[in-house]
């Protein structure tokens, strides 16, 4: 059976040493003592490995199924929930008043990306929940959200969103799902939703449904999307649960992985809705929460390729096969493990490299998001609007590029779904996908992000690698020529592409063409600039003589790997961007 | 469903326009005339198509049962598997001494890739036959090849090769399986086999294990393994079938993908088994037959590449969503197919140049494979023994990347299983790890290949692309730019790294730790070659009049893509290996 160890000594390392959290001036970050964040991770830590985790090969054996239209969730998944609901964790980071403990984003991610290491499939329900309960949060009534946020937080009930329809997933305006406005201000919903994750099961009292829905007579197209509450069973006035709405599941879809989590086809028939906003604003409430869930599944990137990862470590460390070509590392026994070879190291670093460099963007991520909520820092909403479809994009794809790199460790072991490597890499490939596909992420960078206020975020992203490295230069050869040199050269490629995007624009196919190269080459510099930010911060723990100098050098050398192994794909990508898009676009439909 | 066409039209143009086959020396390819190699694909086109495409689906779906010791293939494996033999397709490249039709292997190949892009699972059957039946064809006796061959080369028996025990895979000396001599010669094997592709199953009378074991006494290690012949019923002295051997099931496999084909465990307990070849010179034996299997796994990344190429195209022509930016292309829908957007367009120009190139890449191989058989040239051999872990370890790689990008133009119903996608990711993910790890390809390569014969053959190699690029310069300024140039600078990257490790060889670990590297940089300047070769001879076609223009525009096309987009790559790779060993070794196991 897989093994998870919960990464808190990196997370805390994270959070303490490069981000500093507790000397923030973001509201409520000072209460982020190191002690502090080290007993929540802990406490964390000890539920994803020893409830959650136990129960990630149980969902995705037995997964979910559909008997006389209810969802039955895998052996053990509702008394698991209890315990994650007992222990207050559904309501981390949410107001007080509606039962949450108000903590900043930044502890729910770290929290956020434990927990789905451990069991992706559930832990979506409650992710699901946290999403349609910040919808609610930022554009309910005060009834709606006292209605329905309590019961949320709690994970009493739980959310879903209800987007794509057969026949439209990126582009919604084709979305068919009507809403008839009633006489005592509610709608009837009528239409059928797909892909719905957590959509019905057994784990909650009410299900909370948030449908983009098109109200009648309203405006064409994506000007006319409303978003409405549909709850399973409608709430009574005093708050108990009242009639079974008829929004029912049509079937369980059958996936490739996450099979613990209930993807459900929807059918709504005549199901009352409350609106959610304004009438026909219903995409833009859905926009207000996407950086946050999109940065959610951009941690899910990161949580399954730490999860194979530590896996594929062990794996390497077990078993025997070979010897050093250097010389005998195990004469006792009849081979050496798998880790002497250079070829698994390469793999095994590329692995490690990536994990605590995406740990670090995605926590680095997150406290912009805090920045922005409690302390209105339009620079940081700014900056976390551009670099989120990066966050997305690219550590998911390179999570999920990981979570294979990490089967390849196992060799025909890592086929079999006994050894559990499998399921990694099959519930590793989903986050590519939800949320919007990458794609849809390297077109809203290009194409919207980059642009965004002026061009004013990317700008100010260049500047702060700028000054980094300015501020930084000039105190170690050693750092400078590892670190800063690498992560100057890559950020020069990145901005060659931009000046490539804005020269060639009179075609928007150029641009286009090359968004998913840019997406990934804005990773690679993002890494770039974490793993200068933590070799710095390991230079600096080593200076003040820190106890756990194997901690700091092995982050040194990992940064070391990093810039010199990785960073250089930005050249790659600058040279495919600069071909142009004549090749990409040339040909006839009927030529492919 | 998902669809498959079988690719005569591109695989005709790879043998007469580029390969020139009918031209050729090799013994049998004057027999290769273009109508003949168009009527024989086209056959297995259809029957490709028809007859084992649809049960693609069902394999995967139905799987293999054990049931009271016996494997039960999926509905319809048993009807089709008649319909191959008889068409003759099972003895197409085989002796016709022993009933086959004494084809070049390149033909051979070509039908290969067709019935695995069809149901890779079902083709595995026969492709193990034709192994094991290779084996005994180079290394049995007279008597040995009369009672085997004829049933073999018929598929009336079937065949298997037993490496793999439970603690030993790419270590096979470490291994267990003993062989105990008899007085009359035979051998009682006993031990413990895995993986075991279509270790048993309903569809053949008899299935002839090749088996490797140690004899008893004999030398410690690899040097003491032996290859026996272990039939699943000994055949007795008329021919007939007598005996069931002690070789059972012991189970099935649950495996990722390949569901159709059945994955055993395999038990021998004092089963008879005859030596084939000589004692303890079984890895010898396994190795004259490494370049074909390894090419045939090679040429399933191809075959999964192509199949999930198509759907992708298909899905990407038919779904509609979202708007050209440039211009609305299907004014009278809803929306513009996905094929308008750039993103989706350079995902499916990464697919068709892949699998394009990977064909003439396979297709060469196999004339290699043809010249160094039929007509004893040396130089031949060596240099397909120096392509093969390129030709598996790239191509694989690749090939299964190419379904992941093919299952995402699908976005969420790229997820789901109804739509076929997820099965081409999971059937391709297999060919990265049988027959010898990619990582065990790069270290071939690296560690054996590129030194073999004084280096002889990678300078061959360099000098093949050389004179090629100095042959074909001059002619067509256009051609030089968009194809040599990039050529000659990837040749010369991949030399660089050559160098690199030629100077840095006092520690073996640069050049093992850079291995992985070089084997892609590699599969890119072959295919660059390939690609160039297609340019030149699309071009040559055009200037003769040829009547399909576009198709020969379309190469060009395609050509340019792959050398401005994809080749750029291999500056990736050099940065990468000359960036050293010390970041892949320095860090303790326990570090990790």
């Amino acid at each position: 059976m897989p093994i998870y160890n919960a990464p808190t000594k990196d997370t805390q390392f994270v959070l303490h040493d490069v981000l500093k959290v507790s000397q923030s001036d973001i509201p409520g970050y000072d209460e982020l003592e190191s002690e502090f964040t080290g007993a929540v991770l802990e406490e964390a830590g000890k539920l994803a490995t020893n409830v959650l985790h136990p129960l990630n090969t149980v969902g995705d054996t037995e997964g979910c199924t559909l008997e006389n239209g209810v969802v039955r969730t895998p052996t053990g998944f509702k008394e698991a929930f209890e315990e994650v609901k007992a222990g207050g964790w559904t309501g981390l980071d949410m107001p007080e008043q509606y039962g949450g403990q108000n903590m900043p984003y930044v502890v729910g991610t770290a929290v956020g990306e434990m927990f789905s290491a451990a069991n992706q499939a559930f832990t979506m329900y409650q992710g699901l929940t946290h999403g349609a309960a910040s919808a609610i949060l930022a554009h309910g009534t005060d009834e709606q959200k006292n209605t329905y946020l309590p019961n949320m937080v709690s994970c009493d009930w739980t959310g879903t969103m209800n987007l794509t329809e057969p026949h439209c997933g990126t582009d919604l305006g084709l979305m068919r799902t009507k809403a008839e406005p009633q006489a005592d201000g509610s709608y009837k919903i009528t239409g059928q939703k797909i892909f719905i994750s957590s959509g019905d099961h057994d784990m909650a009292e009410n299900i909370v449904h948030l449908v983009l829905a098109k109200i009648v007579g309203g405006p064409e197209g994506i000007k006319g999307v409303s978003l409405f509450i549909v709850p399973k069973y409608i709430v009574n006035e005093d708050g108990s649960l009242g009639n079974r709405n008829p929004a029912t599941v049509g079937k369980i879809e059958e996936k490739m992985g996450i099979h613990g989590n209930s993807t459900c086809v929807m059918n709504y028939d005549d199901a009352t809705g409350y609106l959610l906003g304004e009438e026909h604003k219903g995409m833009r409430a859905m926009f207000t929460m996407m950086n946050e869930a999109r940065l959610g599944v951009g941690m899910q990137g990161l949580s399954m390729a730490d999860a194979a990862y530590q896996n594929a470590v062990e794996y390497a460390k077990d078993r025997l096969q070979g010897r050093d070509v250097t010389g005998v590392k195990n004469p006792d026994g009849p081979a050496d493990p798998l880790i002497v070879h250079p070829d698994i190291r390469r793999n095994l670093m590329d692995q490690k490299s990536f994990v605590e460099g995406a740990r670090a963007f995605i926590l680095w991520g997150a406290s912009m998001i805090d920045a922005a909520h409690r302390k209105g820092d339009k620079d940081a909403d700014g900056l976390i609007s551009l670099l989120t479809p990066v966050i997305k994009g690219f550590l998911t794809d390179e999570g999920y590029d990981m979570t294979v790199q990490a089967q390849q460790v196992y060799g025909g072991h890592g086929y079999i779904e006994e050894w559990g490597m499998s399921q990694y890499t099959r519930d590793a490939r989903i986050a590519m996908i939800y949320e919007g596909a990458n794609g849809v992420q390297a077109l809203d960078l290009v194409g919207r992000k980059l642009a965004a206020d002026g061009g004013k975020h990317v700008m100010a992203f260049f500047e702060l690698v700028k000054s980094y490295i300015k501020d930084n230069s000039g105190q170690d050869e050693a750092f400078d020529r590892d670190f800063l040199e690498p992560l100057k050269a890559a950020s020069k490629d990145l901005q060659a592409a931009g000046m490539y995007f804005m020269q060639n624009a009179t075609n928007p196919n150029n641009a286009l063409s090359g968004s998913y190269d840019f997406m990934h080459m804005f990773g690679h510099v993002c890494l770039g600039l974490m793993w200068a930010r933590m070799g710095k911060a390991s230079l600096d723990a080593l200076a003040a003589g820190a106890e756990d100098k194997e901690f700091y050098e092995t982050k040194l050398v990992t940064g070391r790997f990093y810039m010199a192994r990785r960073l250089p794909a930005t050249g790659m990508h600058l040279a495919r961007i600069q071909s142009g898009g004549d090749t990409v676009m040339t040909l006839d439909a009927a030529s492919f």
